[in-house]
Protein backbone atom coordinates (compact mmCIF):
# COMPACT_ATOMS: atom_id res chain seq x y z
CA UNK A 1 0.00 0.00 0.00
CA UNK A 2 1.42 3.38 -0.93
CA UNK A 3 2.72 5.64 2.11
CA UNK A 4 2.75 9.51 1.95
CA UNK A 5 6.04 10.35 1.02
CA UNK A 6 7.93 12.64 3.38
CA UNK A 7 11.00 14.11 2.26
CA UNK A 8 11.97 17.01 4.56
CA UNK A 9 15.14 18.00 2.79
CA UNK A 10 14.04 17.97 -0.36
CA UNK A 11 10.14 19.59 0.89
CA UNK A 12 12.33 22.43 2.67
CA UNK A 13 14.31 23.15 -0.70
CA UNK A 14 11.23 23.50 -2.88
CA UNK A 15 9.23 25.64 -0.47
CA UNK A 16 11.97 28.08 0.76
CA UNK A 17 12.21 28.39 -2.91
CA UNK A 18 8.87 28.78 -3.60
CA UNK A 19 8.12 31.37 -1.27
CA UNK A 20 11.41 33.52 -2.36
CA UNK A 21 10.19 33.07 -5.71
CA UNK A 22 6.93 34.44 -5.48
CA UNK A 23 8.04 37.07 -2.97
CA UNK A 24 10.46 38.45 -5.75
CA UNK A 25 7.98 38.05 -8.66
CA UNK A 26 5.58 40.64 -7.57
CA UNK A 27 9.03 43.08 -6.37
CA UNK A 28 8.60 42.71 -3.06
CA UNK A 29 11.03 41.42 -0.18
CA UNK A 30 8.41 40.37 2.81
CA UNK A 31 5.56 38.45 4.05
CA UNK A 32 3.42 38.15 6.74
CA UNK A 33 1.72 35.19 8.48
CA UNK A 34 -0.61 35.26 11.15
CA UNK A 35 0.23 32.48 14.35
CA UNK A 36 -1.98 30.81 15.81
CA UNK A 37 0.61 29.34 18.25
CA UNK A 38 -0.12 25.90 16.26
CA UNK A 39 2.12 23.51 13.96
CA UNK A 40 0.89 24.64 10.82
CA UNK A 41 1.62 28.43 10.61
CA UNK A 42 4.87 27.89 12.69
CA UNK A 43 6.26 25.57 9.96
CA UNK A 44 4.92 28.56 7.28
CA UNK A 45 6.85 31.11 9.62
CA UNK A 46 9.85 29.01 9.58
CA UNK A 47 9.97 28.34 6.18
CA UNK A 48 9.77 32.18 5.13
CA UNK A 49 12.32 32.58 7.88
CA UNK A 50 14.72 30.73 6.11
CA UNK A 51 13.58 32.25 2.79
CA UNK A 52 13.90 35.95 2.97
CA UNK A 53 15.57 36.31 6.18
CA UNK A 54 13.57 36.40 9.92
CA UNK A 55 13.48 40.45 9.28
CA UNK A 56 11.57 40.25 6.47
CA UNK A 57 8.91 38.33 7.81
CA UNK A 58 6.10 39.87 9.94
CA UNK A 59 4.47 37.63 12.12
CA UNK A 60 0.80 38.80 13.63
CA UNK A 61 -0.37 37.23 16.65
CA UNK A 62 -4.30 37.80 17.11
CA UNK A 63 -5.56 36.51 20.00
CA UNK A 64 -9.56 36.85 21.20
CA UNK A 65 -10.09 37.24 25.00
CA UNK A 66 -10.74 33.16 25.07
CA UNK A 67 -7.97 32.28 23.37
CA UNK A 68 -5.49 30.32 25.30
CA UNK A 69 -2.27 32.08 27.21
CA UNK A 70 -0.60 28.80 25.78
CA UNK A 71 -1.31 29.74 22.43
CA UNK A 72 0.48 32.65 22.95
CA UNK A 73 3.27 30.86 24.49
CA UNK A 74 3.65 28.61 21.41
CA UNK A 75 3.82 31.60 19.04
CA UNK A 76 6.15 33.23 20.99
CA UNK A 77 8.38 30.50 21.02
CA UNK A 78 8.46 30.70 17.85
CA UNK A 79 9.31 33.53 17.32
CA UNK A 80 12.35 33.40 19.47
CA UNK A 81 13.28 30.70 17.57
CA UNK A 82 13.24 32.10 14.25
CA UNK A 83 14.03 35.34 15.19
CA UNK A 84 11.27 37.34 13.18
CA UNK A 85 9.27 40.33 14.02
CA UNK A 86 6.18 40.53 15.67
CA UNK A 87 2.96 42.39 16.41
CA UNK A 88 0.00 41.38 18.80
CA UNK A 89 -3.26 42.93 18.15
CA UNK A 90 -6.23 41.84 20.12
CA UNK A 91 -9.76 41.33 18.18
CA UNK A 92 -11.57 41.25 20.78
CA UNK A 93 -13.03 44.74 20.70
CA UNK A 94 -13.91 44.15 16.98
CA UNK A 95 -15.71 40.62 17.46
CA UNK A 96 -17.53 42.06 20.79
CA UNK A 97 -18.67 45.19 18.72
CA UNK A 98 -19.90 43.17 16.06
CA UNK A 99 -21.72 40.02 18.11
CA UNK A 100 -23.15 43.03 20.72
CA UNK A 101 -25.74 43.03 18.11
CA UNK A 102 -26.39 39.24 17.33
CA UNK A 103 -26.01 37.74 21.38
CA UNK A 104 -27.39 34.59 20.69
CA UNK A 105 -24.59 33.46 17.49
CA UNK A 106 -23.08 30.14 18.16
CA UNK A 107 -19.69 29.51 18.36
CA UNK A 108 -19.81 28.23 14.75
CA UNK A 109 -20.10 31.75 13.54
CA UNK A 110 -18.27 33.50 16.41
CA UNK A 111 -15.21 31.13 15.49
CA UNK A 112 -15.70 31.81 11.85
CA UNK A 113 -15.99 35.12 11.96
CA UNK A 114 -12.56 35.86 14.16
CA UNK A 115 -10.94 33.60 11.75
CA UNK A 116 -11.97 36.37 9.18
CA UNK A 117 -11.21 39.46 11.26
CA UNK A 118 -7.63 37.85 11.64
CA UNK A 119 -7.88 37.42 7.16
CA UNK A 120 -8.39 41.20 7.33
CA UNK A 121 -5.74 42.54 9.75
CA UNK A 122 -3.45 40.14 7.73
CA UNK A 123 -4.16 41.66 4.11
CA UNK A 124 -4.09 45.42 6.48
CA UNK A 125 -0.46 44.65 7.53
CA UNK A 126 0.31 43.73 3.74
CA UNK A 127 -1.21 47.09 2.49
CA UNK A 128 0.94 48.58 5.70
CA UNK A 129 4.07 46.47 5.34
CA UNK A 130 4.24 46.47 1.52
CA UNK A 131 4.33 42.17 2.25
CA UNK A 132 2.72 39.20 0.88
CA UNK A 133 0.27 37.15 3.33
CA UNK A 134 1.38 34.11 3.70
CA UNK A 135 -0.93 31.13 3.72
CA UNK A 136 -1.11 28.19 6.11
CA UNK A 137 -3.38 25.76 5.41
CA UNK A 138 -2.49 22.29 4.81
CA UNK A 139 -3.56 19.60 2.56
CA UNK A 140 -5.74 17.62 4.72
CA UNK A 141 -7.91 20.78 5.87
CA UNK A 142 -7.96 21.76 2.17
CA UNK A 143 -9.48 18.57 1.29
CA UNK A 144 -11.99 18.31 4.06
CA UNK A 145 -13.04 21.82 4.29
CA UNK A 146 -11.78 22.05 7.75
CA UNK A 147 -11.20 25.67 7.23
CA UNK A 148 -13.19 29.38 7.34
CA UNK A 149 -13.81 30.19 3.55
CA UNK A 150 -12.68 33.84 3.09
CA UNK A 151 -10.34 33.72 6.64
CA UNK A 152 -7.44 31.09 7.67
CA UNK A 153 -7.95 29.94 3.80
CA UNK A 154 -7.56 33.29 2.09
CA UNK A 155 -3.44 34.02 1.29
CA UNK A 156 -1.61 35.43 -1.60
CA UNK A 157 0.86 32.51 -1.17
CA UNK A 158 0.67 28.93 0.54
CA UNK A 159 3.80 26.77 1.15
CA UNK A 160 1.64 24.34 2.47
CA UNK A 161 -1.19 23.78 0.49
CA UNK A 162 0.05 20.30 -1.11
CA UNK A 163 0.98 19.00 2.09
CA UNK A 164 -0.89 16.64 4.14
CA UNK A 165 -0.69 17.25 8.45
CA UNK A 166 1.53 14.52 8.52
CA UNK A 167 3.87 15.83 6.25
CA UNK A 168 3.67 19.03 8.09
CA UNK A 169 4.69 17.49 11.34
CA UNK A 170 7.65 15.59 9.56
CA UNK A 171 8.99 18.79 8.20
CA UNK A 172 7.88 21.19 11.38
CA UNK A 173 10.39 18.58 13.17
CA UNK A 174 12.66 18.64 10.81
CA UNK A 175 12.93 22.51 10.48
CA UNK A 176 13.40 22.84 13.86
CA UNK A 177 10.14 24.07 14.55
CA UNK A 178 9.84 23.83 18.72
CA UNK A 179 8.62 20.61 20.15
CA UNK A 180 5.91 21.70 22.22
CA UNK A 181 4.54 22.85 19.37
CA UNK A 182 4.83 19.77 16.77
CA UNK A 183 3.57 17.43 19.89
CA UNK A 184 0.73 18.69 20.71
CA UNK A 185 -2.99 17.99 19.64
CA UNK A 186 -3.96 20.42 16.99
CA UNK A 187 -6.75 22.96 17.97
CA UNK A 188 -8.27 25.49 16.03
CA UNK A 189 -8.33 27.35 19.71
CA UNK A 190 -12.18 27.96 19.66
CA UNK A 191 -13.07 26.94 23.02
CA UNK A 192 -11.44 25.69 26.22
CA UNK A 193 -10.19 21.65 25.59
CA UNK A 194 -11.34 21.90 21.62
CA UNK A 195 -8.90 19.48 19.39
CA UNK A 196 -9.50 19.10 15.68
CA UNK A 197 -9.56 15.36 15.57
CA UNK A 198 -12.09 15.44 18.20
CA UNK A 199 -14.44 17.78 16.35
CA UNK A 200 -13.24 15.94 13.17
CA UNK A 201 -14.33 12.22 14.75
CA UNK A 202 -10.86 11.30 12.92
CA UNK A 203 -7.13 11.08 12.97
CA UNK A 204 -5.25 12.84 11.08
CA UNK A 205 -2.74 10.26 10.58
CA UNK A 206 -5.78 8.20 9.41
CA UNK A 207 -7.76 10.42 7.49
CA UNK A 208 -4.40 11.39 5.63
CA UNK A 209 -3.21 7.75 4.84
CA UNK A 210 -7.00 7.71 2.90
CA UNK A 211 -6.60 10.97 1.11
CA UNK A 212 -3.37 10.59 -0.24
CA UNK A 213 -4.33 6.77 -1.58
CA UNK A 214 -7.92 8.10 -2.86
CA UNK A 215 -6.84 11.58 -4.14
CA UNK A 216 -2.88 11.44 -5.55
CA UNK A 217 -3.05 7.53 -5.63
CA UNK A 218 -6.16 7.59 -7.39
CA UNK A 219 -7.52 4.33 -5.62
CA UNK A 220 -11.04 3.89 -6.54
CA UNK A 221 -13.26 2.90 -3.82
CA UNK A 222 -12.95 -0.83 -3.86
CA UNK A 223 -9.35 -0.59 -3.96
CA UNK A 224 -9.30 1.58 -0.58
CA UNK A 225 -11.47 -1.42 1.08
CA UNK A 226 -9.29 -3.74 -0.24
CA UNK A 227 -6.30 -1.55 1.46
CA UNK A 228 -8.24 -1.68 4.64
CA UNK A 229 -10.33 1.37 5.13
CA UNK A 230 -14.04 0.93 6.10
CA UNK A 231 -16.73 1.53 3.45
CA UNK A 232 -18.46 4.15 5.32
CA UNK A 233 -15.25 5.98 5.90
CA UNK A 234 -14.57 6.03 2.51
CA UNK A 235 -17.99 7.63 1.87
CA UNK A 236 -18.14 10.75 4.77
CA UNK A 237 -14.85 11.28 3.11
CA UNK A 238 -15.18 11.38 -0.54
CA UNK A 239 -18.96 13.22 1.08
CA UNK A 240 -16.90 15.76 2.94
CA UNK A 241 -14.63 16.74 -0.08
CA UNK A 242 -17.24 17.02 -2.46
CA UNK A 243 -19.60 18.96 -0.77
CA UNK A 244 -16.51 21.23 0.49
CA UNK A 245 -15.71 22.07 -3.31
CA UNK A 246 -17.06 25.47 -2.67
CA UNK A 247 -14.07 26.25 -0.60
CA UNK A 248 -11.63 25.48 -2.79
CA UNK A 249 -13.11 27.70 -6.00
CA UNK A 250 -13.70 31.41 -6.86
CA UNK A 251 -16.87 32.69 -6.71
CA UNK A 252 -18.72 31.50 -9.50
CA UNK A 253 -19.75 33.62 -12.47
CA UNK A 254 -22.83 33.57 -14.67
CA UNK A 255 -21.70 32.95 -18.25
CA UNK A 256 -23.25 35.23 -21.06
CA UNK A 257 -19.59 36.05 -22.70
CA UNK A 258 -17.54 35.01 -25.22
CA UNK A 259 -14.32 35.23 -22.20
CA UNK A 260 -15.25 34.64 -19.21
CA UNK A 261 -13.09 35.32 -16.14
CA UNK A 262 -11.85 32.30 -14.48
CA UNK A 263 -13.54 30.32 -17.66
CA UNK A 264 -11.62 31.06 -20.88
CA UNK A 265 -9.76 33.89 -19.20
CA UNK A 266 -7.57 32.19 -16.14
CA UNK A 267 -3.75 32.57 -17.47
CA UNK A 268 -1.08 35.43 -18.72
CA UNK A 269 -1.34 33.71 -22.19
CA UNK A 270 -5.39 34.73 -21.93
CA UNK A 271 -4.41 37.75 -22.70
CA UNK A 272 -3.68 37.24 -26.08
CA UNK A 273 0.14 38.84 -25.82
CA UNK B 1 -15.69 48.25 -34.49
CA UNK B 2 -17.32 45.55 -32.31
CA UNK B 3 -20.13 46.82 -30.15
CA UNK B 4 -20.40 45.68 -26.69
CA UNK B 5 -24.09 43.41 -26.86
CA UNK B 6 -26.84 44.59 -24.96
CA UNK B 7 -29.99 42.32 -25.06
CA UNK B 8 -31.32 42.72 -21.50
CA UNK B 9 -34.47 40.28 -22.30
CA UNK B 10 -31.75 37.35 -22.80
CA UNK B 11 -29.75 38.77 -20.06
CA UNK B 12 -32.11 38.87 -17.44
CA UNK B 13 -33.51 35.43 -18.34
CA UNK B 14 -29.94 33.57 -18.52
CA UNK B 15 -29.18 35.43 -15.12
CA UNK B 16 -32.54 35.01 -12.87
CA UNK B 17 -31.89 31.15 -14.33
CA UNK B 18 -28.78 31.50 -12.99
CA UNK B 19 -29.62 32.35 -9.53
CA UNK B 20 -32.25 30.21 -9.23
CA UNK B 21 -30.01 27.03 -10.00
CA UNK B 22 -27.22 27.33 -8.16
CA UNK B 23 -28.79 28.49 -5.05
CA UNK B 24 -31.30 25.48 -5.52
CA UNK B 25 -28.02 22.72 -6.49
CA UNK B 26 -26.95 23.04 -2.73
CA UNK B 27 -29.97 22.55 -1.20
CA UNK B 28 -30.55 26.19 -0.38
CA UNK B 29 -33.54 28.63 -0.77
CA UNK B 30 -32.29 31.79 -0.07
CA UNK B 31 -29.12 34.70 -1.24
CA UNK B 32 -27.86 37.69 0.68
CA UNK B 33 -26.43 40.47 -1.00
CA UNK B 34 -25.02 43.57 0.80
CA UNK B 35 -26.82 46.82 -0.50
CA UNK B 36 -24.27 49.88 -1.36
CA UNK B 37 -26.98 51.97 -2.54
CA UNK B 38 -24.84 51.66 -5.72
CA UNK B 39 -26.66 50.58 -9.39
CA UNK B 40 -24.36 47.06 -9.33
CA UNK B 41 -25.81 45.56 -6.39
CA UNK B 42 -29.34 47.07 -6.92
CA UNK B 43 -29.01 45.02 -10.32
CA UNK B 44 -28.06 42.08 -7.96
CA UNK B 45 -31.00 42.54 -5.93
CA UNK B 46 -33.36 42.35 -8.52
CA UNK B 47 -32.46 39.76 -10.22
CA UNK B 48 -32.01 37.45 -7.24
CA UNK B 49 -35.79 39.08 -6.42
CA UNK B 50 -36.97 38.17 -9.47
CA UNK B 51 -35.22 34.49 -9.33
CA UNK B 52 -36.53 33.32 -5.65
CA UNK B 53 -39.14 35.49 -5.03
CA UNK B 54 -38.77 39.01 -2.41
CA UNK B 55 -38.84 36.90 0.60
CA UNK B 56 -35.99 34.85 -0.40
CA UNK B 57 -33.71 38.09 -0.67
CA UNK B 58 -32.03 39.36 2.78
CA UNK B 59 -30.46 42.84 1.98
CA UNK B 60 -27.92 44.21 4.21
CA UNK B 61 -27.28 47.74 4.37
CA UNK B 62 -23.96 48.07 5.84
CA UNK B 63 -22.79 52.06 6.21
CA UNK B 64 -19.82 54.11 8.06
CA UNK B 65 -20.98 57.12 9.81
CA UNK B 66 -18.88 58.89 6.70
CA UNK B 67 -21.45 56.72 4.49
CA UNK B 68 -23.37 59.29 2.46
CA UNK B 69 -26.79 59.40 3.18
CA UNK B 70 -28.04 59.44 -0.36
CA UNK B 71 -26.32 56.09 -0.52
CA UNK B 72 -28.48 54.62 2.26
CA UNK B 73 -31.69 56.23 0.50
CA UNK B 74 -30.93 54.81 -2.74
CA UNK B 75 -30.28 51.41 -0.97
CA UNK B 76 -34.22 52.05 0.80
CA UNK B 77 -35.62 53.22 -3.40
CA UNK B 78 -34.33 49.50 -4.55
CA UNK B 79 -35.63 47.67 -1.02
CA UNK B 80 -39.61 49.54 -1.43
CA UNK B 81 -39.14 48.26 -5.13
CA UNK B 82 -38.58 45.09 -5.22
CA UNK B 83 -40.13 44.01 -1.67
CA UNK B 84 -36.85 42.28 -0.28
CA UNK B 85 -36.11 41.95 3.14
CA UNK B 86 -33.85 44.34 4.97
CA UNK B 87 -31.41 44.67 7.45
CA UNK B 88 -29.11 47.81 8.91
CA UNK B 89 -25.82 46.70 10.43
CA UNK B 90 -23.45 49.37 10.85
CA UNK B 91 -19.91 48.60 10.63
CA UNK B 92 -18.36 51.64 12.57
CA UNK B 93 -17.71 50.09 16.00
CA UNK B 94 -15.99 47.86 14.70
CA UNK B 95 -13.88 49.75 11.94
CA UNK B 96 -13.26 52.13 14.72
CA UNK B 97 -12.07 49.78 17.63
CA UNK B 98 -9.58 48.60 15.33
CA UNK B 99 -7.84 51.80 14.21
CA UNK B 100 -7.88 53.14 17.34
CA UNK B 101 -4.69 50.39 17.39
CA UNK B 102 -3.36 52.54 13.88
CA UNK B 103 -4.58 56.05 13.58
CA UNK B 104 -2.20 56.72 10.62
CA UNK B 105 -3.92 54.08 8.49
CA UNK B 106 -4.38 56.10 4.74
CA UNK B 107 -7.98 56.25 2.83
CA UNK B 108 -7.07 52.77 0.88
CA UNK B 109 -6.62 50.63 4.17
CA UNK B 110 -9.72 51.85 5.33
CA UNK B 111 -11.53 51.57 2.46
CA UNK B 112 -10.27 47.88 2.34
CA UNK B 113 -10.75 47.06 5.98
CA UNK B 114 -14.42 48.40 5.49
CA UNK B 115 -15.00 46.10 2.42
CA UNK B 116 -13.87 43.50 4.25
CA UNK B 117 -15.89 43.82 7.39
CA UNK B 118 -18.72 44.05 5.13
CA UNK B 119 -17.86 40.59 3.73
CA UNK B 120 -17.59 39.26 6.88
CA UNK B 121 -21.15 40.33 7.81
CA UNK B 122 -22.66 39.08 4.97
CA UNK B 123 -21.09 35.30 5.64
CA UNK B 124 -22.13 35.55 8.97
CA UNK B 125 -25.69 36.41 7.82
CA UNK B 126 -25.36 33.66 5.05
CA UNK B 127 -24.60 31.37 7.80
CA UNK B 128 -27.49 32.77 10.28
CA UNK B 129 -30.17 32.70 7.53
CA UNK B 130 -29.05 29.55 5.25
CA UNK B 131 -28.91 31.91 2.23
CA UNK B 132 -26.20 31.95 -0.63
CA UNK B 133 -23.68 34.90 -0.82
CA UNK B 134 -24.57 37.11 -3.60
CA UNK B 135 -21.96 38.53 -5.61
CA UNK B 136 -22.06 42.45 -7.05
CA UNK B 137 -18.98 42.45 -9.00
CA UNK B 138 -19.39 43.54 -12.25
CA UNK B 139 -16.54 42.82 -15.34
CA UNK B 140 -15.19 46.20 -15.52
CA UNK B 141 -13.89 46.05 -11.98
CA UNK B 142 -13.14 42.22 -11.99
CA UNK B 143 -10.84 43.27 -14.99
CA UNK B 144 -8.95 46.07 -13.79
CA UNK B 145 -8.77 44.90 -10.23
CA UNK B 146 -11.14 47.77 -8.98
CA UNK B 147 -12.12 46.30 -6.07
CA UNK B 148 -10.77 44.69 -2.40
CA UNK B 149 -9.71 41.41 -2.63
CA UNK B 150 -11.73 38.92 -0.09
CA UNK B 151 -14.15 42.35 0.35
CA UNK B 152 -16.65 43.08 -2.17
CA UNK B 153 -14.86 40.68 -4.54
CA UNK B 154 -15.82 37.67 -2.40
CA UNK B 155 -19.42 35.87 -2.55
CA UNK B 156 -20.72 32.76 -3.46
CA UNK B 157 -22.19 33.49 -6.68
CA UNK B 158 -22.27 36.16 -9.08
CA UNK B 159 -24.71 37.22 -11.62
CA UNK B 160 -22.57 40.60 -12.91
CA UNK B 161 -19.55 38.91 -13.29
CA UNK B 162 -19.29 38.72 -16.72
CA UNK B 163 -21.58 41.92 -17.24
CA UNK B 164 -19.43 45.33 -18.12
CA UNK B 165 -20.90 48.25 -16.34
CA UNK B 166 -22.20 49.79 -19.69
CA UNK B 167 -24.34 46.35 -19.88
CA UNK B 168 -24.99 46.71 -15.99
CA UNK B 169 -26.85 50.11 -16.82
CA UNK B 170 -28.98 48.93 -19.56
CA UNK B 171 -29.98 45.82 -17.67
CA UNK B 172 -30.49 47.69 -14.53
CA UNK B 173 -32.64 50.04 -16.41
CA UNK B 174 -34.63 47.25 -18.21
CA UNK B 175 -35.64 45.57 -14.75
CA UNK B 176 -36.74 48.38 -13.30
CA UNK B 177 -33.73 49.59 -10.64
CA UNK B 178 -34.93 53.04 -9.89
CA UNK B 179 -33.66 55.57 -12.26
CA UNK B 180 -31.27 57.51 -9.42
CA UNK B 181 -29.60 54.91 -8.68
CA UNK B 182 -29.20 54.46 -12.56
CA UNK B 183 -28.27 57.42 -13.11
CA UNK B 184 -25.67 58.74 -10.56
CA UNK B 185 -22.47 58.52 -10.93
CA UNK B 186 -20.63 55.42 -9.84
CA UNK B 187 -18.99 55.86 -6.75
CA UNK B 188 -17.35 53.31 -4.06
CA UNK B 189 -18.54 56.16 -1.37
CA UNK B 190 -15.28 55.78 0.80
CA UNK B 191 -14.86 59.60 1.31
CA UNK B 192 -17.72 62.57 0.04
CA UNK B 193 -17.78 63.57 -3.77
CA UNK B 194 -15.52 60.34 -4.44
CA UNK B 195 -16.11 59.19 -8.11
CA UNK B 196 -15.20 56.27 -9.55
CA UNK B 197 -14.22 57.53 -12.84
CA UNK B 198 -12.11 60.54 -11.58
CA UNK B 199 -10.44 58.10 -9.67
CA UNK B 200 -9.92 55.63 -12.62
CA UNK B 201 -9.04 58.28 -14.46
CA UNK B 202 -11.19 57.60 -17.10
CA UNK B 203 -14.99 57.30 -17.92
CA UNK B 204 -16.42 53.29 -17.28
CA UNK B 205 -18.29 53.47 -21.27
CA UNK B 206 -14.64 54.64 -22.81
CA UNK B 207 -12.68 51.71 -21.11
CA UNK B 208 -15.57 49.36 -21.04
CA UNK B 209 -15.31 49.44 -25.32
CA UNK B 210 -11.35 49.08 -25.05
CA UNK B 211 -12.23 45.91 -22.73
CA UNK B 212 -14.71 44.24 -24.85
CA UNK B 213 -12.44 44.61 -28.22
CA UNK B 214 -8.97 43.28 -25.91
CA UNK B 215 -10.22 40.63 -23.82
CA UNK B 216 -13.77 39.48 -25.61
CA UNK B 217 -12.83 40.14 -29.72
CA UNK B 218 -8.99 39.43 -29.25
CA UNK B 219 -8.32 42.61 -31.03
CA UNK B 220 -4.18 43.08 -31.02
CA UNK B 221 -2.54 46.35 -29.83
CA UNK B 222 -1.89 47.74 -33.58
CA UNK B 223 -5.77 46.76 -33.62
CA UNK B 224 -7.17 48.35 -31.19
CA UNK B 225 -4.87 51.21 -32.57
CA UNK B 226 -6.46 51.26 -35.63
CA UNK B 227 -9.86 51.12 -33.86
CA UNK B 228 -9.54 54.96 -32.47
CA UNK B 229 -7.72 54.05 -29.31
CA UNK B 230 -4.50 55.89 -27.89
CA UNK B 231 -1.72 53.60 -27.64
CA UNK B 232 -0.96 55.24 -23.71
CA UNK B 233 -4.72 54.15 -22.78
CA UNK B 234 -4.19 50.39 -24.61
CA UNK B 235 -0.98 49.89 -22.40
CA UNK B 236 -2.35 51.17 -18.95
CA UNK B 237 -5.29 49.29 -19.16
CA UNK B 238 -2.72 45.99 -20.51
CA UNK B 239 -1.48 46.98 -17.71
CA UNK B 240 -3.70 47.04 -14.92
CA UNK B 241 -5.28 43.72 -16.30
CA UNK B 242 -2.02 41.66 -15.58
CA UNK B 243 -0.52 43.50 -12.25
CA UNK B 244 -4.46 42.61 -11.04
CA UNK B 245 -4.82 39.18 -12.03
CA UNK B 246 -3.67 37.50 -8.55
CA UNK B 247 -7.35 39.70 -7.70
CA UNK B 248 -8.99 37.20 -10.05
CA UNK B 249 -7.20 33.62 -8.84
CA UNK B 250 -6.85 31.64 -5.96
CA UNK B 251 -3.98 31.44 -3.22
CA UNK B 252 -0.72 30.44 -5.10
CA UNK B 253 -0.15 26.89 -4.04
CA UNK B 254 3.33 25.11 -3.41
CA UNK B 255 3.22 22.26 -5.76
CA UNK B 256 4.95 18.96 -4.55
CA UNK B 257 2.65 16.36 -5.11
CA UNK B 258 1.40 14.25 -8.09
CA UNK B 259 -2.65 16.08 -8.03
CA UNK B 260 -2.36 19.93 -6.56
CA UNK B 261 -5.96 21.59 -5.14
CA UNK B 262 -6.30 24.23 -7.84
CA UNK B 263 -3.56 22.38 -10.86
CA UNK B 264 -4.85 18.44 -11.09
CA UNK B 265 -7.14 18.52 -8.54
CA UNK B 266 -10.13 21.39 -9.29
CA UNK B 267 -13.61 19.81 -10.89
CA UNK B 268 -15.81 16.67 -9.54
CA UNK B 269 -14.27 14.84 -12.31
CA UNK B 270 -11.15 15.20 -10.54
CA UNK B 271 -12.21 13.18 -7.64
CA UNK B 272 -12.67 9.99 -9.93
CA UNK B 273 -15.58 8.74 -9.31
Amino acid sequence: MGRIPTNPALLQQILTAFIANEVRKVSMERVVVGLSGGVDSALSAFLAAKALGPEKVLALKMPYKTSSKESLEHADLVIAATGIQSLTVDISPQIDAYFARFPDADNMRRGNKMARERMTILYDHSARWQALVLGTSNKTELLLGYGTLYGDMASAVNPLGDLYKTQVWALAQFVGVPRPVVEKPPSADLWAGQTDETELGFSYREVDELLYLMVDQRYSPEELCAAGFAAGFIDQISRRIMNSQYKRRLPVIAKVSQRTIDRDFRYARDWGR
